[in-house]
């Protein structure tokens, strides 16, 4: 791919909506990354603030004429470097492309702009009786763009599945201009190859979405929540292991490890208990009596295991404190980091749900091999857990370690037969470790498909596919 | 596309396992066909019955070098041609591939090769207290692989979705032989594209599954049934709509109009009053009291829509009678045409659950135009509904009329917003017809990925794409 850094790019700006150009570079500079920390970006030589279709139209003709490398952007709350600059590039920014366009009663679908934001979409939703359950850790920021751009993933899954699952129609405009429709808004459909879910999760580097039309659910039914409190990771793991073998459904179910709980109770008053060696918070929102009767067998199954204590509360305000407290892992870690020198790397490792006991052992194993801290959160009914690791980015040792400890933590993962993103998708970070997970087979189907839809190289280059 | 119909064949025959290439032509063209009524299949030079995965990597290595056409096959039970023989083409039958390679009650996975019979997988994972919900009408004959390949949908969809949503991971043999693992067993993953989506409802064209792991739920819990009948099909397909957005979750809501009633009266002893406009089957699997609250929802929906009695049982018997009447509207169909001449054409058409009442009264126009009969049963929940023309085959003009209301009732699909393919795919019998879907970026997207994996064109050529 060449890159002609030397391109006309005034010559865009009569081609756009009025102002949606932005070439002053200390504006583009400050659009050149996202959340992902210890990734770096190149300079950007320019940004689109895109309000309409056709401005992506410009821009992707424009690209394409002049080879010009076009990174599109959500609200920059990834967390893998996927919207981070490349040298040369265009930003091609799609939040203010944020209307939800309809909402469908009766056929339980909603047609949305990228940039609409997730939690947004729910509010709006709530109104209409409807629910669109993904619920990344960013749903009170990322737009529904990005989180199907990286198939976001987040809490509810382990009972309502991933972005994917509620995507059924959406428009892209390809890297040559061309704006098509992909899928379709029916509740069935197998007319064609499922280009729509090809799209999913395609971090950008397929074409860029302008609308997606997403099937809803009728609102969610309350949950009510338990606590358990665990000496260890591994109880808690192979707790979650039993529990979710059993045919439980539960709505929810986080796992906090010690030094993350301590974290999140420095940060805030959550009133979680402290000194423990990990948590497992679960809530169930089945009909009628079904809730308290799975919460009751997750009580019976984590004091086999060595679980302490259960509590069970149907207040939702105990709910809404305790959800809340598992949302301020990320917060709580960042300001933890801060104080020691700012460096976390955060991990998205997902394994078989068999695998949590072993995973936890081994976790602790690298986390003894190396003098940085690993606190872990996450999805643990899903077998998607975050391992992060704290260090002192102004040591370079530490620095080091902190880099091989994360390397540990994601072959651990592939070693378990797990993979090594769940849900924050591999972007920038991770596009050396893909390679790790895929055979020479699916590694060349990627790059071929890539050079079929994209044959000048220019969407997102660099990213995901390496 | 270059067709070696002189290939040398026989030269296969060393690298297969004993007994898999069969080159008798009158086995091989008893192979010519699947279960599409109308759909001509060419001349295949042979037969190979694969054993192993070794097998299939042979008949792809060879194909390439030759460029011989390779026709995939499972048990021939698909409705639109997509598995018939191709002039000059090898066969290539996995149904010998029927092992059942792993239950994991743990993750609640099973790894299956493609041979294996849905309802046998069914049968062997009651056995684990586990199920595969995914029923199409070829539930007792079809396999995994033609599932998979297909898409296959079935009675269970409304509230259970379709095989795309069970397809963990697969293991598929590329135009070349490779053999490559898409897809990951854990419960999340976004580790590159989702290719294992794409493959799923693939027909053949890129690649040929070899292993499917599906994700699996518990055994589902039994359901209660009502019947509603209606003086029309318009006033049923209200009442589904209206249900539909009322937030029930029906495990099965199906529609057969008055003629296919009396079809299936006539065809075995499954008490079905008689005398009707339509018919709906509802059944509820909702835990506690939520069933029959379902129901009573329906009842009360039904009746205002003009629906005349609606009849409510909790005794399994009853149930599965009922199913078994709904499951026999194929069998009972083919006889009834059979007897006036045989000419039979299913449609498959899928639309927005809003526009059912519609449908019906669009549909009826269409029924009045041409000298044919048309009888319709279908997955009203999902509005994908299966109208079929009935004709004498022997009478030039009626066959000409059916073809021209079978096209009428794919247009009326497509005007409604739906889709020409809701669960039959593609295959021979539509492939004109997916242009007419398909926009020019999609159907260009869908060349080009084709000629990315597949660019000999070797695999089931002049299905699906054309």
């Amino acid at each position: 791919m060449s890159v002609t850094t030397a391109a006309p790019i005034q010559a865009l700006e009569g081609q756009l909506s009025p102002g949606a150009l932005v070439t002053d570079l200390d504006v583009v500079d400050s659009y050149a990354f996202d959340k992902a920390l210890f990734c770096s970006a190149g300079q950007a030589m320019g940004l689109v603030r895109a309000r309409t279709v056709d401005d992506v139209v410009a821009v992707m003709r424009f690209a394409t004429e002049h080879h010009i490398p076009v990174v599109t952007q959500g609200a920059r709350t990834g967390l893998s470097g996927a919207a981070n600059a490349i040298d040369g590039s265009l930003l091609l920014n799609v939040t203010t492309m944020n209307e939800i366009v309809e909402v469908d009663e009766v056929n339980r679908t909603c047609r949305v702009q990228p940039g609409v934001i997730n939690q947004d979409l729910k509010t709006a939703l709530a109104d209409h009786g409807l629910s669109y359950p993904p619920d990344p850790g960013s749903v009170a920021i990322s737009t529904i763009g990005g989180n199907v751009a990286t198939n976001a993933g987040g809490m509810c899954c382990v009972k309502y599945g991933v972005t994917k699952d509620y995507v059924r129609a959406m428009t892209v405009v390809l890297a040559d201009g061309t704006v098509t429709k992909l899928g379709r808004a029916t509740a069935k459909g197998v007319a064609g190859l499922d280009l729509a879910a090809l799209l999913v999760g395609s971090e950008g580097t397929l074409g860029t979405i302008v609308e997606v039309t997403l099937a809803l659910k009728p609102a969610l039914p309350p949950p009510i929540t338990a606590v358990g409190i665990f000496p260890d990771t591994e109880s808690a793991g192979r707790t979650v292991t039993e529990y979710m073998s059993s045919g439980a459904a539960p709505s929810l179910l986080e796992l906090m490890d010690g030094p993350t709980v301590g974290m999140v109770n420095a940060y805030g008053h959550f009133g979680l208990p402290d000194d423990l060696g990990a948590l497992l918070l679960v809530q169930s929102n089945a009909q009628g009596a079904g809730a308290m009767d799975e919460l009751e067998t997750f009580r019976r199954i984590a004091e086999s295991h060595g679980g302490t204590e259960v509590f069970v509360s149907d207040d939702p305000a105990d709910s809404e404190m305790l959800v809340a407290a598992r949302r301020a892992v990320a917060p709580a870690m960042e300001k933890y980091a801060d104080e020691r020198g700012g460096g976390e790397l955060v991990d998205d490792v997902c394994v078989p749900r068999s695998a949590l006991g072993e995973f936890f052992e081994k976790l602790a194993d690298i986390d003894a091999r190396f003098d940085v801290e690993v606190a872990t959160a996450g999805h643990a009914g899903d077998g998607n857990m975050h391992p992060s690791v704290v260090f002192d980015a102004g040591d370079e040792d530490q620095a080091r370690q902190a880099q091989e400890a994360f390397a540990a933590i994601i072959q651990l993962g592939l070693d378990l037969g797990g993979t090594i993103t769940g849900e924050h998708g591999v972007g920038f970070l991770k596009r050396e470790w893909l390679g790790h997970e895929l055979d020479a087979g699916a590694a060349l189907m990627h790059q071929r498909i890539k050079e079929a839809l994209d044959p000048l190289g220019i969407l997102n280059p660099g990213k995901m596919l390496g």
